[in-house]
């Protein structure tokens, strides 16, 4: 038996075979995988670095029943070949989910992707070139950097506060790129709870944004995954309501009803949209015929009201958990603020820590979160790290805030120490 | 109401704010989407112009059992992001279905993807630059022109007979290119019950391609979606057996037990393996979890064996009708081989007909079939077109046949009368 891979000296070596192209060489293990893969099976570990929703909230008993429904009404159709935008019932729902009295969407805007970490994938092979240049907020979602990261090579990194982008000083970004001969062809940008950071841009500053890329003819790509995860039920206008034409929006069921069935999507405008779907097609013919009509049967009648109020209240109940355990332990060693939706909390550590050094401490500790530098496209601030308290138990929050807040403290210690003189830490 | 793509026209228009990249202005719909949109809903029509498997062979019970035993078992992991290479035990499964005495793959080299296209995309992006040159079969898979082409912009058409590549005229084909400067990247190749053509490469050729490509170090993509669909059983040796680390293998279960389901795989050299897994996760993060489960709990205990005897049974039985039909009903109009598996069969018509020009009067007479130029990289045959037989009724079959035999005999009498001098057709 020949181990495959094994490849006589005289036929040349398998690396030397396959050559990577300028893609491949690029993809690099990211510091979140492989912080996943040495967490994976770990017990007695705290651990706020995942990004993925509880799966208290996973609507078993629903997908039980439209499961039996779908293959009821429509077995041999869930099991065939489907059109590559997507379940046409399932594409008129989104439509008509997203439509309102300010913006009014057609069923064929919308093109099914496999969750929307494709509708990224899709809108940059459709629409960047190697030589063009991404917006994103500071920091951003990690997994746009590398999708979107993979067609254009140039990022600039919007400054951001509390609130998300700063329009005028994006502006004036914008002003001195263009001088240096880069224009901005893209925008991306979560501005509902994002992730990594949590934080919402009110609505005055979403009207100043896209204002601005319009006037600049920069259009926006949005991706809202948490946005009906706000832990008060409140509502936040999308881009897309304000965008007229310049925004293409990412949606997804991952957040809300489980990420494992892959159901998300781009709603863009009609001739963008007929690109997606001629590159969605290219890229895996369809999403699955079976997962899409599960969540159309799922969400059809109404469950989704119902359902988002208990994965508010969970999330709501867990993220105040984190921050009275934060105000507790943390205290005068980092800076937070008070998340209002989504999944995530965002720390910025005290001066002199740096969050990337302090994992493997941390770790030691039996807690885990994920370093800020990642997020970053460029100039990382190694004083963050995100939380994420979405799938944590209350009193594991607790223990694990505890435990992060030792290490915190004897590293401050340390730093203290070291830097009085004649004295070694 | 705003109507969501309407710009007031001092900020722009929608067209002009979205300007697509070298990829998204390349994007075109094919002849066979046209065809299948222009074909949705008409009745009395029968259709040969499908590529899908029939679903009389689509396994409800087992899928339904499947079901209900993932969600028994395991539901709230198949409801959850899994990892992006994915299932493990679905991947182990089938690293030993593909292993044999001459083989030995491990579980680390099977990369699951939504469908075996998604393979291609992953390939493409993985391993070609714009500048790189991909050889293919002449004619070839339409898909893999399309997913291919977005990533590379030159392919090499290698020259083919009844039995697939000729390995002669290929390594002439290659010296010619390389004095040109083209060096070719990669070779693309369905050795087994090929799309279009539905022919299949005989092991000795399959030895001689494996071994000119290893010498000339160009690393193949072997697709094998057909390979289990040999109407009497038999086994063919896939490229991947026979290629040592030169081949990576793109398999599927869409034929064999569901498309709609959209689980596929690459099988490939493990720093290969490495780079795809990583381009697999900025491109979707990970195949559905329900699905890779489904598909796990249906083939464990040995279901494709007996499933796959009624596939072949049917498309036999559907292969013998068409052929039995051509024979009485186009007899000297057309020439073909009779498929010994898969689900397609290749005509090419007579000299003077055109299988595009045709199409209009064959879908007048209520038949539709895919003319074959779209699957040619370079130099189309318009004589050939491609008939699918594997979703036809038996009785169809010959009502269909009887009908194009029809349109081809009046087109070849109008070709001989306007030959005459003196005569106008």
């Amino acid at each position: 038996m020949t181990g495959y891979g094994a490849v006589p000296a005289s036929v040349g070596e398998p690396a030397e075979m396959w050559r990577f192209g300028t893609r491949g060489k690029g993809l690099r293990d990211s510091v979140i995988r492989a912080l996943t893969k040495q967490l994976a099976g770990r017990t007695g570990l705290v651990s706020f670095a995942g990004g993925m929703p509880s799966p208290l909230t996973f609507p078993d008993a629903a997908v039980a029943s439209a499961f039996e429904a779908v293959m009821r009404q429509d077995s041999k159709a869930a099991l065939q070949y489907g059109p590559s935008d997507g379940y046409p019932p399932l594409r008129q729902w989104i439509a008509e989910s997203l439509s309102s009295a300010s913006v009014s969407i057609g069923a064929d805007q919308v093109i099914v992707t496999s969750g929307s970490q494709q509708g990224l994938d899709l809108l940059g092979k459709v629409m960047l070139d190697a030589t063009d240049t991404v917006a994103v907020e500071t920091p951003t979602y990690l997994g746009a950097l590398q999708s979107l990261g993979l067609y254009a090579t140039g990022f600039l990194s919007a400054p951001t506060d509390g609130l998300g982008i700063v329009p005028a000083a994006f502006d004036a970004l914008l002003s001195r790129a263009s001088g240096a001969g880069r224009q901005c062809k893209l925008l991306y940008a979560i501005p509902t709870f994002q992730n990594p950071t949590g934080r919402t841009m009110p609505l005055s500053r979403r009207t100043e944004l896209v204002t601005l890329c319009a006037r600049r003819r920069i259009p926006i790509v949005e991706d809202n995954p948490y946005g009906e995860l706000d832990h008060e039920g409140r509502r936040h206008v999308p881009l897309l309501e304000l965008g007229e034409g310049n925004v293409a929006y990412l949606g997804s069921f991952s957040k809300v009803l489980s990420p494992g069935l892959r159901i998300g999507y781009v709603v863009a405008p009609r001739p963008l949209a007929r690109k997606l779907e001629l590159a969605k097609q290219a890229s895996d013919l369809h999403t699955c015929s079976l997962t899409q009509r599960l969540v159309f049967e799922i969400v059809r009648d109404g469950f989704l009201a119902h359902h988002l109020e208990s994965c508010r209240a969970l999330y709501g109940a867990n993220a105040k958990a984190m921050t009275a355990a934060l105000a507790r332990h943390l205290h005068g060693l980092a800076e937070w603020a008070e998340p209002s939706g989504g999944m995530f909390l965002w720390l910025t550590l005290q001066r002199g820590l740096d969050a990337t050094a302090l994992l493997e401490r941390a770790l030691a500790a039996n807690v885990a979160y994920v370093p800020g530098a990642p997020f970053y496209a460029d100039s990382p601030d190694h004083r963050t790290l995100r939380l994420c308290y979405s799938t944590a138990q209350r009193d594991s929050i607790e223990t694990g805030i505890a435990a992060l807040g030792r290490v915190l403290k004897e590293s401050t210690d340390a730093i203290h120490h070291s830097s009085t003189p004649g004295r070694l830490a």
